[in-house]
């Protein structure tokens, strides 16, 4: 079978290897198509270098087929349409014991410390696996995996439908955070610094402030009748995306800290004290966020239109991750595994 | 009738003064003992100048008689023994209209924005007033305010019984936060690192840790199985408290922030991520927190043994801030006003 083999340092080998059958409670997916995630452009610049195993594919956005079933496996046949939540949790750590193993203390998250699904075929824990319905287009279910990202962040949120709904960040998943938000019935703004991707949101129907060229606290004070925003999604990652999160929030606001901030920020806790705000930590999902995500594709009940930018094959996988770095005009590009 | 006058600058003049009749909606009060706030200490010290209208009486957390009702007051009755919820909202911003009156935008804190309660009789709202069981002692009473924010903080904690808490700072209002939580059923460490007041707590019953003395983290990940504690109450006010709040929260762990922290601090928000903390800004007290504080005191459901360390009278008020100011060995003091 065709795979695509990251070595590290920037380097992809497209390469023919062997196909392994699926072990005792496994699934062999046939990978329709694998999306390229923030991660996966992070992990071609040199990071998180100490959890992968070279060479390996990463990748972990799929759909495809079911190929196989290994030993032990019930309720799966072959042909049937899937996707995967990549997600391997120990079982045993204070997290897995309180019911969080979708942030197991040692997880293993599928793509990245497992090989990934930049190849035709990936055997995978048969506990990961959702069905997908006959009737689904396989590269849109492609965006099911960042779209329950999307869906857990608003689940978390607690929102309410007539909600105002502020989004701190534009991009990927900011944009879907905000088509989730919004079919949930909230009023939503996104707040970005590229208009590029301004262009997108606002086609996509949302009201838009742009923080570098507009008083976007004012701009988010006279949208709400003066109160703020009762839930606020920082996805920005940046020390401006915090500034502004506890400036925009209503009284009781919730702020949904959906970035990730590697380095510690300066934050107003006194705002968060004066105005009784909550601060929502949130990480990846929870299998009723799949459940949700495959609904809202399947359905067709929010519009996906612009998100997938480009769809190219497994060989060209290099120009792509070259091509998407720094390219604010890229949104979400997709992988033709087989 | 005596009132003890603040004229700034740690200035109190004890004086006679003219007792006004209530008017329509109020309630006139003949305080029996009122309590001294840190907001107070704060006060006398020079902060928060441009609210008040000098000279004033401050004070707000009292206990006392009904001495008199104005025009207009249905309910209430001379004799009857009551105290204050000393907020007086708007009823028309943002935070009023979204059922937060109790953190009104444009809030009148009585004993700081009005006249307070260091004076023989106050007169107030009559919405201020919650009635007491006529057995109450007034003594202990004086304590409902201070308790209710307690009551407050572990109300909008979500604590369950059975979970593990740590309060970071063994003041007064850590101090009641512990003994709350302790009687909804929570396993209750206290950090703190006055060895004096941890001499109050362990006298409570209640595990301690000092991090000046000890590795916290360490002790709180052992006393908790490994997992850390699913309620911290972040009550210090200092950097070191809020390094501290994301290191010792269990997985899901809500992070309640009590204390006023003016300055912005450096947050760890990757571990909010990571661990899908929650922080949570609580600010005084609704209605239903009195409720609970006056059958908390009324019902000797827990121990307040040791919190009030002082009671003096009126007229030896600026002996007894001067005294209290930068002593570690001062919990709470009580003035009795008549």
């Amino acid at each position: 079978m065709k795979a695509s083999l990251f070595r590290g340092d920037k380097v992809f080998e497209f390469a023919d290897v062997e196909a392994v059958d699926p072990g005792v409670g496994e699934v062999q997916v046939q990978v329709a198509y694998c999306g390229i995630c923030g991660t996966d452009l992070h992990i071609y610049q040199g990071a998180m270098a100490q959890r992968l195993s070279l060479p390996q594919p990463i990748g972990h956005e799929i759909s495809g087929t079911i190929a196989q079933v290994g030993p032990g496996v019930e309720g799966l046949t072959p042909g049937q349409k899937v996707t995967v939540r990549p997600l391997d949790p120990c079982g045993d750590c204070p997290a897995c014991r309180a019911g969080y193993s979708h942030i197991c203390h040692k997880l293993k998250f599928m793509g990245i410390d497992t090989v990934g699904g930049f190849q035709e075929y990936w055997n995978v824990p048969a506990h990961t696996i959702h069905k997908l319905p006959e009737a689904i287009d396989l590269q849109r279910a492609a965006l099911i995996e960042p779209l329950a990202v999307a869906c857990h962040d608003v689940r978390m949120s607690r929102l309410k439908a007539g909600e105002d709904v502020v989004v701190i960040g534009g991009g990927p998943i900011g944009i879907l955070v905000a088509l989730v938000a919004e079919q949930a019935g909230a009023k939503v703004i996104i707040s970005e610094v590229s208009e590029y991707r301004l262009g997108i949101a606002k086609k996509l129907g949302f009201a838009t402030v742009n923080p570098l060229t507009e008083d976007a606290v004012e701009f988010v004070t006279a949208a709400t009748g003066g109160k703020g925003a009762e839930v606020v999604f920082e996805v920005s990652g940046v020390q401006a995306g915090v500034d502004y999160m506890t400036q925009i929030a209503a009284t009781r606001g919730r702020v949904v800290l959906v970035a990730i901030h590697a380095e510690k920020k300066a934050v107003d806790l006194f705002r968060f004290f004066w105005r009784e705000l909550e601060l929502i930590g949130v990480r990846v999902y929870e299998p009723e966020d799949f459940d949700k995500a495959i609904e809202l594709i399947a359905s067709d009940q929010i519009e996906l239109g612009d998100i997938i930018t480009e769809v190219k094959n497994l060989d060209e996988i290099t120009e792509v991750f070259e091509n998407t770095i720094g390219n604010a005009q890229a949104m979400k590009s997709v992988i033709k595994c087989s």
